[in-house]
């Protein structure tokens, strides 16, 4: 028998007042009142509190054309809410609890999630475009029927959204919000592949090409762990002021360069090349030229960002036979399930600075202002406050 | 004060009736005498006792164009020998001592030599056409007074020869020198890609690109290690018969895999991909099916290879994502002077198999031979007896 929650909307659908829906490629978004389905098993449906807007949603945003081009669409990934009611067989949530919506699956039951080693879920995947994981369909309709697709499992831009239970990590009700909705996403990407992928030791040299939130997340990380020397690279000059927040202590634009390549001006600085390298834009030339900055012996280069035009990355051989490392990582490396708490933990201990990550917030009805904000390289993360 | 040897030729040019100069790219060597400098600082003559061919060396042989072609010259760079005389400053080693040339440096000074990583020395670098490291000179003469080159700072395909000590290592003169000689490179750089840059665990699965000598020390590592799967690719089917020795479980001939990729193949095999892959051969499309044969999350793949034309390695930007690393090698990633020792103390344990690398012997005057036979793909090591 279904439990009813407090609210009485247990196993009924919610006509939902708000969402913010993508009609098409590029457009801006229209709040529309939709219906979400209840939680089928293993499901759970969230109320959002916020959310907030990251560059993987403006690129599938921008998608015309592909397997990738969905519409309409409940855009949203990064974000928190509480627990409105849940499916058959959940056991880890309950109604009224404070939960973190995650795009990287963490089943804990497979050979992956099981091992130490990276944060991939071999039952549930990278299902970048599926709607619900595990029976392929949707939650969301419009007033008028139609299927509304949704979005990297999460779909928060929603008052209302249905998420797995693969995909949702309980944190305390006392976390502030808003500090929440960042651990989400971009910023815990940052830290995990400053702490888990490359394992940054006190002293290192550390460079970063592109100073967005998740660049900045891997400051956050590096100067946690003690680097020495942080060099952020950005066409955007204002960049520098903001980096310094997170520990960036050396700065280089690409456009002031002149004839010389980053990697070389970054060789010239470190004596000969940095330990760790990070790529958070997600273009191959710049993937070369972090890796080409990485020192020779052990140089770590870790790719965060996804490249925008499928083009591989080459890499020079003998530059790898000298001992240079090159990886990448979804979310940091980290594992949604148990590291997403360890972060807020560390947080609540003054060990992680995430206030410096919130540099505008608006009301959900204002969504749209957040696209502009985040497009003209104006904001970090802007929190998007449902009503 | 110089100190005499005993057999009087220290601090004398040494007419040596045997050394095996490569007069022309491509041509078989022509035993001549020449005449070897004695040691100046900091360096040391070495009597070979024997040397063995290694890849590296047909691959110079065979350059005759670009700044890498460089004749005539004494190749060799895998031997073992006793030390003649030693040059001023030198306290390591002794006349007597028994030694292992090793091509990659080790000064034991640098901030590399003294890290924890990698295997590179700041110092001394890659200098891999280089002559003598410190001066940049010749030690070899031709009777006529023209200067014979150095190849990777070994030269062994000569009765003597003059090596700095940065690239020498002592050891036990009860060590069978055949044995020794194997250590000397490409052995060592498979067991050591396998230990100490894959750092492969119990249970493994294991792919290797190439079942020369050294892909089958990489095997040897793996077995070593408790791999539960070594799958070894190759064209040559014999390989696989041999490779059994070596604990390779799983054979693929690509010439036999009709439209599909070797990584596909792979994959089929292993539910997704190999832990760990190497690529032992030296052609970029084989390191990419490397890294296309590993799997998500944690595979590592592990590049050996000097590429032979220079083309870069394009990487799919989107494995990597899912968590992948790639990484490369000389020697294995072992400190020749702390790292040799060792692995000459597991083979005395009887920990390694070293014998089975010894497919032929021959007397240097029939150094040729060892080239036709390492051509035709018929030997892994054939040990060149000085007389």
């Amino acid at each position: 028998m279904e439990k009813q929650n407090r609210s009485g909307t247990a196993g009924k659908v919610i006509r939902c007042k708000g969402s913010a829906v993508c009609r098409n490629p590029g457009e801006p978004l229209v709040i529309e009142e939709i219906m979400v389905d209840p939680p089928k098993a293993w499901e759970i449906r969230i109320k959002i509190l916020c959310t907030s807007l990251c560059h993987s949603d403006v690129t599938f945003w921008k998608i015309s054309i592909g397997p990738f081009a969905l519409f309409p669409r409940i855009f949203g990934h990064e974000a928190v809410g509480v627990v409105e009611s849940v499916g058959e067989h959940v056991e880890e949530f309950q109604e009224g609890d404070m939960v973190v919506p995650v795009f990287r699956p963490n089943c804990r039951e497979c050979r992956d999630c099981k091992s130490q080693k990276g944060n991939g879920c071999s039952i549930f995947g990278d299902k970048l475009v599926a709607e619900m994981p595990r029976d392929g369909t949707s939650r969301f309709k419009g007033m008028n029927g139609e299927t509304l697709h949704h979005f990297l499992s999460v779909s928060s831009f929603s008052e209302y959204t249905v998420v797995d239970v693969v995909h949702v990590v309980k944190i305390s009700s006392e976390f502030p919000a808003e500090k929440a909705c960042l651990l989400s996403c971009g910023v815990s990407s940052g830290i995990g592949a400053a702490w888990k992928v490359a394992d940054i030791e006190e002293g290192s040299t550390v460079a970063i090409f592109g100073l967005g939130a998740v660049g900045l997340a891997v400051a956050e990380g590096a100067r946690l762990r003690g680097a020495s020397k942080i060099i952020g690279v950005d066409l955007n000059q204002e960049k520098f002021e903001i980096g310094k927040k997170f520990g960036v202590s050396e700065f280089i634009n690409p456009a002031t360069c002149g004839e010389k390549k980053v990697s070389e001006v970054i060789k010239e600085i470190t004596d000969g090349g940095v330990d760790y390298s990070f790529e958070c834009i997600g273009l191959a030339s710049l993937m070369e030229e972090a890796f080409n900055s990485s020192r020779a012996n052990w140089g770590k280069t870790v790719i965060l960002g996804v490249e925008m035009h499928n083009t591989p990355l080459a890499i020079n051989t003998y530059f790898l036979l000298r001992g240079r490392t090159v990886t990448g990582c979804f979310f940091g490396g980290l594992k949604a399930k148990s590291d997403i708490p360890i972060l807020a933990q560390k947080y609540l201990h003054k060990e992680i600075n995430l206030d410096g990550f919130i540099t505008h917030e608006v009301n959900f009805q204002d969504i749209n202002k957040a696209f502009d904000l985040l497009l003209e390289g104006k904001s970090l993360r802007c929190i998007i406050w449902m009503d």
